[in-house]
């Protein structure tokens, strides 16, 4: 095949499997080339990558050596899109009864919700992540998207047993907003013992949601390595019950009478 | 920008965004050269593309020339992915009591199910669709994987209703498996009016939920022109409510005692 079009099944490869690893010889051979080639496209698809702020191709040498892309967003593109997204939730429309804020635009449209995922799985990348964890409902898609971007599975915590999972491990724990006793479960068969897990979350106000979270995943040894929520509210009026988490942004005060929003970065950008 | 490097800027924008339509001219200032070089490029793709069975760059001439990708998996791409399913599905260590089958490795997986809504959007990739709606929780996956090689929003029907999204419709109707009335509830804010849908959900026994949400759609005018579910059951004692619909799997039979489970091809094989 030519060089022209090895780079793009090359690319098309890399994007549609993030972190997997694969010998040279593999390419080698399903390119129909050399190695010194696919040596050389490699590179060129490194340095637009790395130009691009979409990551980098990780490459190891000797007999176990080959290539995996591993798909960071240089911290500049972040931050660009979370400026965006706290733009887009300033909008004073969004404010809902009860001064709720409407989301469901944004974690409805696939293409947001694949960059937060990319946002999180950028910062969590190191962090050797097996499972990405979330509660249904709306903190779904952001799993999904953090998840394909580190080549990890997803659970769902329910808050309801299904009959069709089999045996199951539950909890009950006290949401921080409504103060009443709920519970959560998850199936026996769904995740391995000591595993190290990712949270993820749509919205965290004092954070009763994801404390019975790590208290289910406890009974599943497993290590809680990264917290992410998408918003994070700034409540004074009750404490926060976690502590380290990162949040993209901060919704600060929603004033129903003056339909005025002030929301902030959250401590992924402030470092905090 | 040499050719190469376009080469793998230009699979990256087309792979991240499938039915984004864009004249020739952005391309030409954003990477630096001709339109002729463009155009060449293009073709390169073009036929990659086509060669791997992902699809085609659809090209316009004129005023309102541009290109955009639209992502077909080949029906020979489509039908050796659902055998790997089939065969999946097949292990006798899915059969859970009461004769029910554990998919959620396969639905917590987000290549698995990239590829289940890629099989999806290939086939309905005609139909004009606006927007994928689904019903909370196992096939969210799904329906944001077809919504994303479609470039269309999701909308999630709930059972339950969620404070935070303001004023809301709700139908009633009854399960098929259970013969208990249950409730479906979308907000307002999500649809509009005369929408192009098309329904994902992850199974599907008599349709009875299926057949809620078609109900809960008219309320909103809406067109159901796709209806996909993942795998289907194969019950002779029930009388299916919903016709007209696409299949990937058919589970014909799940015998507790002998440990066996006979998993065939879904109407998109068979054409039924």
């Amino acid at each position: 095949m030519k060089r022209s079009n090895r780079l793009v099944a090359l690319t098309n490869f890399f994007i549609e499997n993030p972190w997997e690893h694969k010998q040279l010889p593999h390419f080698v051979k399903l390119l129909n080339t050399t190695k010194a080639s696919i040596s050389e496209d490699l590179d060129i698809i490194d340095s637009v990558f790395q130009n691009e702020g979409l990551g980098y191709l990780k490459r190891a040498t000797g007999a176990a050596g080959g290539v995996k892309y591993i798909p960071e967003f240089s911290r500049g593109k972040s931050e660009k899109f979370i400026e965006e997204l706290r733009q887009m939730l300033e909008d004073p429309v969004r404010i809902l009864p009860g001064g709720y804020l409407y989301m469901s635009d944004i974690l409805g449209d696939p293409k947001k919700t694949r960059e937060i995922g990319r946002v999180f799985a950028s910062a969590f990348s190191m962090l050797e992540i097996d499972v990405v964890v979330t509660v249904a409902t709306k903190g779904i898609p952001l799993a999904y998207a953090v998840a394909s971007f580190l080549n990890v599975p997803v659970v769902i915590v329910r808050r309801d047993p299904k009959v069709t999972e089999g045996s199951s491990v539950s909890i009950n724990y006290v949401s921080g907003s409504s103060r009443r006793i709920q519970s959560m479960v998850l199936p026996k068969r769904s995740l391995q013992e000591g595993a190290n897990v990712c949270i993820i979350d749509d919205f965290m106000k004092a954070g009763g949601t994801i404390t019975g979270m790590i208290n289910l995943l406890a009974e599943f040894n497993a290590n809680v390595k990264a917290i992410g929520v998408l918003a994070e509210a700034d409540d004074e009026e009750e404490e926060r019950v976690v502590e380290d988490y990162t949040s993209l942004v901060k919704i600060s005060n929603v004033d129903i009478k003056q339909k005025h929003i002030e929301v902030n970065s959250g401590n992924f950008s402030t470092g905090g």
